[in-house]
C-alpha cells in the first residue's frame, strides 16, 4: 500500500498456527547490462532474470517471497518500448511467483542500464535453510540440471554452431529465464541440513556450504544431472564436460540432508514434480572433490563463475 | 543475522504495548555518480547522502528505520581507498541513525558508480504520515532551513566566488550531508495530517501533498526559513530568491497540521531542538501559490527540482 507516498508499508507477517518465530527475509541483487546480461537480451527476459536471481536467494533460505522493490538506472530514458517489454516481464513474474512490487526508484545514468531488486519473504526461524548446517555423511542433492545456462550463454556468443534449433532454444531459454526452486526449498527444508542456490557454479557453491559447515564434499561427475540438450552439445565438444559442473547462473537448489531423510526428500520433490539427484556426500576435510567414473580425482577450476 | 547466507533474516517487528498494527515500511533510492552527486564528492559524503535520502523517506512516513541493504555497482573495483572511505561513511551513519546493514550485492560496471540502498522501518498503521491527509485550513510547517543544498551545489560548481569560507563550508556541508528528520516526524505524527520530505524542492513537494490531498496551498515567501549563510549569498545575487524555495535535496520535513495542534507541534519540535516554521496554509483549489510580502502572487517554476 502507499505507492503514492515516500515509502511503502507492507502487510504484517502472517502469524499462522501460533508461529511466533516468523522472520523477515531480505535479499538484493543487481544486474548490469553487458555484465550480467547481454545488451541484446530481450527486456522481458531481463525482468524475468532479475526476479529469478532474487527468488533463487529466497529459495536458498527456504523463505516465502511476497514483495520486492525495484531500482532502475536507465541509460536511455526515451526507450519506451524497452520499458514496456521489461514491465510485461515483471508482471508475468509477479503473477507466476506471487510477489508484488511495493516501491522503487527510477534514475538516469550515462552508463549501462542497471537494475536492482530487493526482495522480501517470510520464514520461520526454525525452518531456515542456511549454508552452515551440513554434517559429515550427509547426501548432496541438486535440483533440475546444471550447466544449461552456461551453454545458453555460449550459444548466444556464437559457440556450438551445429547445435539444432530445439537445443538452442532450450538452452538459451535456461540462460534467460531460470526456474528458482522456491517451492522445493520450502518442501524439503525440514528434512535438509544446509542449502544454497547454484549461481557461481555447482562446485563453487558446494564449496560455500563446505566452508560454512567446516567440511569437505565429494561429487561424482557422472551423477551430476545434465539435460539432454546439454549432453548432446557436450559430446565431442572441444572442452571438458566438467564445465557443466562449474558453469554458473543455473539457479538450481543445491542442498544436503542426512541419509535417513533421503527417500523422504525424493518423495517430496517427486510430489512437486521437481527432479532432484543425489550427486555426492559431505565428508571430513575441506574443499570439493570431483570424481570420475573410475574414482579418480578430476582437477577443476574451483574459483567460481565469473560473469562475461 | 545470516550475512554469510543468500539472504538476511531480520528480527521480528517489536510489538510494544500491544501495538498489533505495526507494519514494515520500505523505501529504496539510487545515487549515480555525476547525476546525483559530483564525481569529485568525497566517498564518505556519498555514503552519508545515500543513507540520508533513504532515512528522509522513512521520516516522511514517520517510520522508525532499523536496517538497510546496499547494492554497489563499482566502475573501478581497484579503488580501495574510495571504498574504505565510503565504508567509514556508512559506519558513521549506521551509528548515528541506529540502522544496520543486513545484506547487499557488489557488482562491476563499465559505467559510473551506482549505489542503491533499500531501507526498512517499522510504523504503527494508525501513526503513518502520508501525503493525502491534509485538510483545508491546515497550517503548513517546514523543519530547518531550505535552499541550503541548492546553494551548496552552486558553490561546488563555482558560483558565488565571493562567499566567505564559513558560509561555503556550511552550505556545502548541507549539500553533502543532509539531516533527515526521523525523530521529528515520529514526534509530530499524531498531531499532523500529512507529510513529505523536501527532495524535489519546497514548492514541488508541497504540490505533491496538494495533489494527494485534493487541495491547494498558499506559502508566504518571507516565512520560508532560510539560513544566515543562504541569506547572505542570496542578498544581491543575480537570481531570484524564490530559488531557495524551489531548490531540491534539503531533506527537511514538510508537513501539515490543524490550527488547533500548531502550538503543541511547535512545543514538541522545540523539545527535540529542531527548528520548525509556519510557512503557509492549505486551501481549497489546486497547486501552490507563493506570495510576496505585499500579498502579490510570485511566479515560480513549479516543475520540481532536476538533478544537475
Amino acid at each position: 500500500a502507499g505507492l503514492g507516498d515516500d515509502a511503502a508499508w507492507l502487510e504484517g507477517r502472517p502469524v499462522a498456527d501460533g508461529a511466533e518465530d516468523e522472520r523477515l527475509i531480505v535479499t538484493t541483487d543487481t544486474l548490469v547490462a553487458g555484465v550480467h546480461f547481454l545488451v541484446s537480451a530481450p527486456a522481458r527476459t531481463v525482468a524475468q532474470k532479475l526476479l529469478a536471481v532474487n527468488l533463487s536467494d529466497m529459495a536458498a533460505m527456504a523463505a516465502r517471497p511476497f514483495a520486492y522493490t525495484l531500482s532502475l538506472a536507465l541509460s536511455d530514458a526515451g526507450d519506451e518500448l524497452w520499458l514496456e517489454d521489461f514491465t510485461a516481464g515483471l508482471a508475468a513474474g509477479q503473477s507466476q511467483w506471487g510477489v508484488s512490487l511495493v516501491g522503487g526508484d527510477t534514475v538516469a545514468t550515462p552508463g549501462p542500464l542497471t537494475a536492482t531488486a530487493t526482495m522480501f519473504g517470510w520464514a520461520a526461524l526454525d525452518k531456515l535453510l542456511t549454508r552452515s548446517g551440513a554434517r559429515s555423511g550427509d547426501i548432496v542433492f541438486v535440483s533440475g540440471t546444471v550447466g544449461d545456462a552456461e551453454l545458453g550463454l555460449r550459444l548466444l556468443n556464437g559457440e556450438f554452431e551445429t547445435a539444432n534449433a530445439a537445443d538452442r532454444d532450450y538452452l538459451i531459454g535456461r540462460h534467460y529465464a531460470p526456474s528458482p526452486r522456491v517451492e522445493l526449498a520450502q518442501a524439503i527444508v525440514a528434512l535438509a541440513t544446509a542449502g544454497i542456490d547454484v549461481s557461481d557454479g555447482l562446485v563453487a557453491d558446494l564449496g560455500h556450504i563446505c566452508v560454512a559447515s567446516g567440511l569437505g564434499a565429494v561429487v561424482e561427475l557422472d551423477a551430476v544431472p545434465v539435460s539432454p540438450a546439454a549432453a548432446r552439445l557436450a559430446t565431442g565438444a572441444d572442452w571438458p564436460s566438467t564445465t557443466l559442473a562449474t558453469g554458473g547462473d543455473d539457479y538450481e537448489l543445491l542442498f544436503t540432508g542426512p541419509t535417513g531423510n533421503a527417500d523422504r526428500i525424493e518423495a517430496v520433490a517427486a510430489q512437486l514434480g521437481v527432479p532432484i539427484a543425489r550427486i555426492g556426500r559431505m565428508e571430513a576435510g575441506q574443499g570439493v572433490r570431483l570424481l570420475a567414473a573410475d574414482g579418480a580425482d578430476i582437477e577443476v577450476e574451483s574459483g567460481g563463475y565469473r560473469h562475461f
